[in-house]
Parts: C-alpha cells; structure tokens; sequence
C-alpha cells in the first residue's frame, strides 16, 4: 500500500472503562483499546499506521476525554467514519465525538495539556471497585492539599517516573494545576501537565496517600523532586483509581 | 453434627455488585453471593443448613440491601461474626451491618416488604454498564408514570412471572409503591411490594419500556394484570440494572 496523502484527519474524543482492556497500545493477541480502535477503522477506510493516542493509559486505567488522531487521504472519509465506528465498539468503549482537523494534526503531537483524575475511596463499595482506590485508612484532606504545593511548576520529575521507561533528556514537565476534593464520600485527586512521564500520576498519588497517612511529612515533595530518584518517591498506586479526563490542543 | 438450638440469630445485611456472580442461591460449583458467605462462615462458626437470604437474586442481579440470617448456638458467636466476616468477603461483596436478632428470625419468612430498583440510561457510558440497562431510545417518562398507577394494590401477578416458577396459590403480590424518577442522566424505576414472583421487576420494566416508547399504550397495565398470562406482559429487562435494594421486618 502506498503512503496516504492526508487531505484532513479525523479527531477522535472516546470514553473507555479500561478494567478488561490491556492499556491503550496495540500489543499483539491482548485485547487493548487502539487495537480495537484500529481493527474498527480498517474495516472502514485505508489507513496508515496505526492512529496514535494523547495518552498511553496503562492496563487498567480509565479514560474520559482520550483523543485519537486518523489522517484521512479522502475527506469523504470523516463522514463514514463518524457514521459507522460508534455502533461498532463494544460496550466498554463509548465514541463522545468524531470532528475534523487539519491533515497535520496529531493527537500526542499536537498536545498542549493533559488532565487526569485519581479516585481514592477509604471505604469498601462493591459498585465502584472498578474506578476508584478503595482502602480502609483515613486520610487528612487538609494536610494533603498543602503537601501538593511545591508540585506546581517546571521540574525534572525523574522521581515519578518508573525508571525503565526514562528518556535522560525528557523528563521536565511543566505540572499547571493540583487539587483534592470530595466528591460525596471519595476523594478526587486532578492534575493537569503539559505532559506525564510513564506511572507519574499513579507515584504521585501513591506518595499523596502516604502523607495523607501521616506516614510521610507534608514538605516531603520538595525533597522528592530534588533527588531525581525513583526511590525517593512513595509507592505506585494501582491503576483502577486513574483516569484520563480531557486533553488540551491549540484550537 | 447435631442440630442447632439457637439462642439467637446473626442478621447480616450486605451490598454486592452481582456482576461475577451466578446469582443470590448456591450451585455446586458455580460462584454465587450465598455460596460465598456459607464458605465464610463454615470457617467461623457451625451452621445449620444453608442461610437464608431475604430475595433470591439472579445472575448480574445487584443488591444494596440484600439481608441474610444465620442462626446462632452459642451467644458468642456474633460477635466472632462480626469481627472476621467483613474481612473475609471479596471485593465484590460488602458486609453493611451484623446485628443480634431474634432466634426465630428468618430472613425470608421474617421479611415484611422488599424495594427493588431499575436503572436505565437511554445513553451508552462505558463506566455505568455493569449497573444500568443502557439503550439507544428516547422514552416519555410522564406517560410511563401515568402508566404505573394500576399497579399499585393486591393482584395476581402471573402475567409478571416467568410461567415454569409459579406455584399456583402463591401468585398474590400486594404492590406499596412505585415511583420513576431521573437521576441525573439516568431513570430510576422504584418499587416496594410484601413480595415479588420470579423475575417481576424485570418483566415490569420491559413492559414499561415498551410504553415509554409508544409501542404499547399506557393503559396496558390494567388489561396485562387481568390476563393471568406472561405472554400479555412485554419482554423480561435484562439483570444488570435490577438491585435489590432494602427488606423490611417487623421492627
């Protein structure tokens, strides 16, 4: 197949409960999201490649604003596309929106910003296991949210990072906005970047809740952020809590 | 072993997410909700036979008042109950309360009234399929209320049971309450009665959906009820938006 000339490219927004996918990313025999995607779309246009993804969500993790990126080398594809791949995903995938943008638009390219959400449950509720980091601690909301303090700004974030997946000369991001809040009897943890090193969010949190605990002293972030350690950092918290809420472009 | 005189009795209520599970009632070698808490408490105390749960849910059939009663030999063992059972159960099922109870008391027989609700969200959301029936029609809850008022009051509710489970001078059901209702995007379907056949709520619902969406007209309840015949009612809703919601006894 010849390299497609894209004359536009479709913006995909889409909602998915990641419980029963394996991540975002295509792997080979696992069932992921962008695989489905990708299986759904070469059923109905010619594509090249495989359409990238603002975030690479773990297996797991959730996602309420992910965007995907499609060039188009015919543009009377956008209209088959919206008209057919929403009926043609499973139940754990909702199409929230399918518009037009330029042929060069990328959706982790072009991205701007990043905001996702953690929620953390200090009590057991069967119905919302899937969504949401369910524990029997209590935590101290108001000693959190001053801990989250030093986080705002331009770091080199290399201790939220599992360092496997480390880039020595991209680990800076740029964190805009931190917040807690309650929503009913659960905690709403949101942040927003111009981008996320890999698990950053699930070691920020993890961290969060040890301070929370009183396991870790509420100034402990500052020191985090200056050692550029892994180890520095508190656990990993599991995937379930996270989710991925909407994705900032230039207009 | 004996049988057991109780001297008292374990009035367990509980919240299960019945998504993973093959109902309420016990099959050998299926999972289910009585199933588990029998293997529970076999580790625990001595039984007597099975016990008892207020509303035999099915398969993806939810509770968040399911009650549950275990006769006690000894005064000592609630609080052994109460102490290990929640801690035992798995992450689908939450033990709400354990509370001493009468020595009699059943939690089937005992029970007074039960309120069940139905979820739908005429929408697909990703995150709300395990707990409401998700559908793509546009339904006129004014007319399906107005259609709700023949329900309540002392029937015969053959033509709301699934025909193989009738027990011929069992079929009276005295309807307290219902109610439809939004819930942010979703429709709440309520209702209490002293007690349902097989498979009513759900074949009520069905019912009502067809008369939400103008295929059935909102008078049909009266003439359904008086046919005595299932095949009168409209089709049986699927399990994963019913719930068990609370049981009533006697103070």
């Amino acid at each position: 197949m010849d390299p497609i000339e894209p004359v536009a490219c479709a913006r995909i927004t889409l909602a998915y409960d990641g419980s029963e996918f394996h991540g975002w990313q295509v792997q080979p025999g696992l069932r992921t999201v962008q695989g489905t995607l990708l299986e759904a779309l070469e059923r109905l246009i010619e594509l090249d490649g495989i359409p990238p993804g603002a975030g690479r969500t773990d297996a797991g993790v959730h996602a309420r604003g992910q965007v995907c990126s499609v060039p188009l080398a015919q543009a009377d594809w956008l209209a088959r596309v919206q008209q057919a791949l929403p009926s043609m995903m499973p139940d754990d995938i909702a199409i929230r929106s399918i518009v037009e943008a330029p042929a060069d638009f990328h959706a982790r390219h072009s991205a701007r910003g990043r905001h996702y959400s953690y929620r953390l449950l200090p009590l057991k509720d069967p119905f919302r296991r899937h969504d949401h980091w369910q524990f029997g601690w209590q935590l101290d909301r108001a000693r959190m949210q001053r801990a989250l303090m030093p986080l705002i700004g331009d770091h080199d974030c290399t201790s939220f990072c599992v360092a496997t997946s480390l880039e020595a000369d991209r680990t800076r991001c740029v964190i805009r906005e931190t917040s807690i809040e309650l929503d009913g009897d659960a905690l709403v943890f949101r942040i927003s970047a111009d981008r996320f090193l890999h698990s950053m969010v699930r070691i920020i949190v993890g961290t969060l809740v040890e301070i929370g605990r009183g396991r870790l002293d509420e100034t402990a972030f500052a020191g985090i952020l200056a050692a550029r350690d892994r180890r520095a950092a508190g656990p990993t918290a599991p995937p379930q809590g996270l989710c991925l809420d909407a994705v900032d472009y230039e207009s």
